[in-house]
């Protein structure tokens, strides 16, 4: 089974600027688009749909939690069934764009603080369980936290992703900060081999953990995520022939 | 062919309350769903979707300018291209709702000022076009204005629509408030039967209009709209039948 | 020292009602006016504003967390500066419309799940005092609790208020509702002349607290607020004479 | 009377940025504050008003119509009353930051397309003069247009501003566009001095304008601006011993 590269992509706002879509969309498979809630807005979607088009990225829809200012990053307490409602929306929100430019929707993908949320809360899970059933698309997430146990449960594609561009706890659990600071891409890159072919990444402190990797994920926002994503590819894509 | 009844429902949000769409959805055959940029929200959106499921009531987006503190009544200088994309995120937020609820898109009316600025802007009646396009569903308007030129030329359905419950001026255009006054059920009723059966309305100053009526606009935010579309349903469903 | 009466005012936002601010404002002391962040926005501040000026009503800035669609009601991970900068711009806001009415600023008072998030989380509490202290306004909020425990170690006054309409939990706590339910006024008065006299209110299971009452606060969004009001005005302010 | 050099500062947006303010603030006298309405959110208002204050600039209130998507570039239909309380809640926001820093506030400026309104617009010139006056601050604006006629009869001190970075059409009209290009630091420079000194300045097609400048304005946005206030600066600045 071939591995594939994602990236948060379209998180432009208005006149402000994120991530250079243009130079990274040649070195993913999978965008993950924002849909308006943390970054975006209907201008930067068409663009960004059309962008994936042009190359042939695949699209998914990458929710968030409804947080403008806080880019999505801000942990909210919100109920199950709003929850299910405001991913919803987002997804339709993007799927219009979709069906303009005549692409099927591809993924799910829980943006930010929702990530998190959803990875260690049960009615969130379960919430981005029922609005990824609308459509049956798969979700990416983190083997080995709810993002696994509740959509298998709820016999959703589970889609295991590896993140190039982020530390790894000791327990397996992410470094997420607000903003993401430059890496190496060399080292991203063999972290990515490692995590694709090995089943193994080193923690931040050093310790060996197990990981799977059915996605490998780069964030656009961080400072050189062009070059992160270009390694990133030429040494992830030749083991899919392999 | 058939005459219809249409309302604006859905335009709650958060914990406000506007309209009563429980009392009215029985007496209407077209919801006009608000899609959050006027009004409405994630959960408002699918609890009316719900609710007209349950009373067989045909959904369709209701789309605005992006202005939630002006309920879309504030005329906004936007081009086609942002105007269509705006109107696309909201027809596909709205359909995600419908998807879940196994319910066809019915239709495309244009909120407020947005219905204003169609009918005599045309890069504005383009960009619903544009939107409208992508679903290939009708579009409501008003007779003689760039509504209807503008979407026949571009080959959509378009369906006139007759204000039961708004003044119309000498020269048929209609007289829009910010906020809705009463008007007597009878008087609203009697006038939609003219309507519909003679094609005739007196205009504010007592004129005799000549007029098309394909469908019955009810506003739900009329504070008597409940008594009008109930008025309106009981004269004007059996002209259907003869 | 006499006790007040406090209500939450100007919440209704564009054309959406939320309260009977006329019908209350003549039977409250203090207006807690809100600043656009949970209810409100400039229209309506000005509007509320006016209204406590002709009733001799002293005004306070009732603040928020940025969640206008959950009415402030849905808590938020946020750290102390960027609380703090969030409470400051909205009470700038509303001084704005006091310096109008050439009216003085007379306290703060947190709304919703930030009232509850600084009763308990030091860092939120100590974010309400940072704002307070540049006005050095007295801050409402709950006898033991961080908020008496962290205005006072700053040196703030510290009013304590009781809830007419509200119940407590047996451990002193409130419970607070997304959507406030009708309450006896009679009830409710007979509740605040016993906290206001007695020092004393019974939790929903009857258990006996030991209570301080500064101020009762009244939601005008309770369904029957008005009655609410004008019951606890009747009974509470003689108190203040004796 | 010494000549001001003016900046639109502070328009970045949570994680987005906008403008090199540390770069630039070191060359103005004149920082206009974005209050959240098209740019800026309160953690970006309190740094700017401290980066200011560290450079001893002079703060004035930059406001905006509400339109945070579009940067408040969009013109709407706005009366003035509302309009009057929009601009009045931005500038008791941002005063907030300023009392806690210990600065007055300096100025008032229309931001954007509120700008080109209150330009031709009587209203809404009318609504800044009813914001500026509770303040008694001075107006910046146009010579020529509304600006100067309707803040002068209401008895408001009026800033005539020159605009270093921008083209000026025939008719003296500036043309204003959504994103703003380079221009040549040198050219604006000399532009500069040839308003402050000599009163005149070439419109875009080459005709001789006469012109006042009490202040040089340069647009934080514009790709070379830290150059282009640093040239400025250098050339304007001595007339002002002279």
């Amino acid at each position: 089974m071939a591995v594939d590269i994602n990236c948060d992509m379209g998180e432009s706002f208005g006149l402000y600027r994120m991530g250079d879509d243009e130079g990274i969309m040649p070195y993913v498979t999978q965008a993950n688009v924002a849909c308006g809630f943390h970054g975006s807005d209907p201008n930067h979607m068409r663009r960004t749909v059309e962008l994936a088009r042009r190359h042939g990225t695949k699209v998914g829809a990458h929710v968030s939690l409804p947080d403008l200012p806080g880019f999505g990053r801000r942990e909210m307490k919100i109920d199950r069934e709003e929850m299910a409602n405001i991913i919803l929306y987002q997804i339709g929100a993007l799927k219009a764009f979709l069906d303009q430019a005549g692409l099927p929707l591809s993924h799910l993908k829980p943006h930010g603080a929702l990530y998190g949320m959803a990875a260690r809360q049960e009615p969130i899970a379960e919430a981005v369980a029922d609005a990824a059933e609308v459509y049956r698309v798969p979700v990416m997430g983190l083997a080995g936290t709810l993002h696994e146990t509740v959509y298998k449960r709820r016999k959703l594609d589970f889609v295991t992703e590896f993140f190039a561009d982020l530390d790894y706890d000791d327990d397996g659990s992410l470094i997420i900060t607000r903003e993401h600071a430059a890496v190496d891409p060399d080292h991203a890159a063999n972290r990515a081999v490692e995590a694709v072919r090995d089943g193994r990444v080193k923690s931040i402190n050093g310790r060996e953990l197990s990981i799977r990797a059915e996605t490998i994920c780069i964030h656009s926002d961080t400072p050189n995520a062009v070059e992160i994503a270009k390694a990133v590819h030429a040494a992830v894509i030749p083991l899919n022939a392999a």
